[in-house]
């Protein structure tokens, strides 16, 4: 097997190239490498790429070789945890199937939406593995049509050949169901899905929250909150979004399940600015906006959350609930709550912190990477 | 109204006596008093106690002036964050209604099991008050019988006059039911309840994992984990816990559900040592010890909560998964996740992290007082 030997330790799954020291001549970009560490002992084993910005990504840390039969072996584990261990399929027909290094398959995410698995390749490994791997996924997640998405300049980096896998089929929207809600998934080339997983169980929680309430959505997307909230029974649901096309397909999916939701396409904070001058409130109100933070130090970004919550939270009637969330990775979680408190503090609001969640079960994170964890939730009542 | 001027400012709930300045002669021990600020402005408002750690607890920081229909509201506030908007009556008669100073009542902890409202009263201004408060309590949350405790050391602290109350019930013990599951709740005199409210949902959750796995229960105090994952259709339940009143506790509760459960009365620290000797492994553990960490630097408590981890986390078999608890306001979140890392990788395990819960809505943590969060929940796949 080829060989790899590190300059310095990390136990993280991804080794940068300064960390690199030497190579054996049969370690082609895409293999499977024996990883020595700094003594010339074995120190676990991972898949090489010159090329990549993150050229060495770990996959084992134990001593006892591994094939590639350790990759299918980890589609069929991944596959245990939604299906045996938290019976997903009970509850919904899509989910993260796949979680890349969470689930140790780096530069792989895959997303079931119904019979449709939908991937993404971001690394050469695992675009070379594909045609091995694809049988063994759709057998575990039971899934029988394939999109396959490729990032043109990540393809480029890791010298993936092509952007258009053969096994990828042409299929342009699909319907899901998820706690008995549907909602149509896009997968109209150059778009995301317009579907997050990830937010499945925050969904359903809110719905529960929503019976006999007003209720605002600010940064809507494609309306899973509002969706839920009027499915749920609220007494009126206004769902905001800067987006068109996101707001598009909201509306959809409101028709979809016949939810009564008055959708707005406005910019968050100019709308929230107008509703404050108004004094209108609501009982409950969720923030989930895109990610804002793009770097350690992205102050602007940083500034964006400090300012979207500092408004959002007066638009809750007193004793109301206000959810607010944030998907950047940068943002440790303590920091967001600090954000969230001290802006609500300054109002002379207290919050009653009642839950704090995050991503769903099948977007595991894994202990040697703990900037995976991206997905923070503030549940709060103000006082 | 009576008088106290802060020398310093703070925003906490609880302000030490180091910070106080001068006092009005009409501030009585139990006093409503307004709370100037430096400047001499109004800062907010609390109830006095000169003789208690800490003699002043505020209620409010915003300069309209209060009275004691405050406490009343807040009462009232207190019920409808559990019954309108968690809705809490539809799963468990059981719930905490009143978590002190969190919902703006210091020195009241107040938990309903099924009719009973059991009071813990910790400060003087509460008790004075409860003749008044009871009625609201009771009305509000639908109890009919009354237990109230006082702790002997802080009632002469306080000044607090008797340990008894004339409102207070002999009642003996209570059956209550939770998500269906039935508990017996024992009220005799110098004993807690023996029930925590706070891990409801994470019962739940559990059990919902428990189908078909061997179940481990460390720590398992009166069955609450074990009792819900024998109901789930676990293969087997062993739950482990050094205090004899609390198996037999347990053992009752698994009776009344017709549960099978082994309990073991042993010490979870040599009893598991022995197992791991046995090469003995289940599918799913959960370590949920009593709290652990009585100070900030409280070395032996932070060594209890490595120690347990450490040797827990080898009882799981490999895909399986660990859930591990702790209820040590002194141990922060993020240094929790360290520890159960810490150990978990030095046995070269990695962990998918695929939950972090607390306590339930019903125990709100107040957002100017942090260390009010305590009980932290970390639900990880041991790969």
């Amino acid at each position: 097997m080829p060989t790899v030997t590190l300059k310095y330790l990390s136990f993280h799954p991804s080794i940068w190239p300064r960390m690199i020291g030497e190579v054996s001549r049969d370690a082609m970009p895409g293999s499977l490498v024996e990883v020595f560490g700094t003594q010339g002992t074995t120190f676990g084993w991972g898949l090489w790429n010159p090329k990549a910005r993150m050229p060495l990504r770990m996959v084992s840390h134990r001593p006892e070789p591994i094939d590639e039969s350790f990759f299918l072996d980890a589609i069929r584990n991944a596959a245990a945890l939604r299906k045996e261990i938290f019976h997903l399929d009970d509850e919904t027909d899509s989910y993260r199937c796949i979680h890349a290094d969470a689930d140790f398959l780096p530069g792989l995410v895959a997303d079931k939406f119904a019979d449709v698995m939908s991937l993404e390749v971001t690394t050469l490994a695992a675009w070379q593995r594909l045609d091995e791997w694809l049988p063994v996924i759709h057998e575990s997640f039971g899934t029988k049509r394939t999109v396959i998405r490729v990032d043109a300049q990540l393809a480029q980096v890791e010298g993936i050949p092509s952007l258009t896998h053969p096994a990828s089929e042409n299929i342009r929207t699909v319907k899901i169901k998820e706690h008995g809600v549907t909602f149509e998934v896009d997968f109209q080339e150059g778009h995301k899905t317009g579907f997050f997983c990830d937010q499945r169980d925050n969904r359903k929680r809110f719905g529960e929250l929503a019976k006999g309430r007003d209720v605002l959505d600010l940064c809507c997307y494609t309306g899973g909150f509002s969706v839920n909230a009027a499915l749920a029974g609220a007494k009126e649901v206004t769902a905001v979004d800067l987006d068109e096309t996101a707001i598009a397909m909201a509306k959809r999916n409101a028709n979809l399940n016949g939810a009564r939701v008055k959708f707005t396409h406005a910019d968050a904070f100019t709308w929230i600015r107008t509703m404050i001058e108004n004094g209108r409130q609501w009982d409950l109100v969720i923030a989930d906006p895109p990610k804002f933070i793009f770097g350690p130090e992205d102050e602007t970004g940083f500034g964006k959350y400090n300012d979207l919550n500092k408004l959002a939270v007066q638009l809750v009637k007193p004793g109301g609930i206000f959810v607010t969330c944030s998907c950047s990775g940068q943002l440790h979680a303590d920091a967001f709550e600090k954000i969230v408190i001290g802006v609500s503090h300054r109002q002379s609001k207290r919050l009653q912190i009642i839950g704090r969640t995050g991503a769903g079960p099948d977007h595991p994170e894994l202990s040697n990477y703990p900037e995976s964890r991206y997905l923070k939730v503030l549940w709060n009542r103000v006082m």
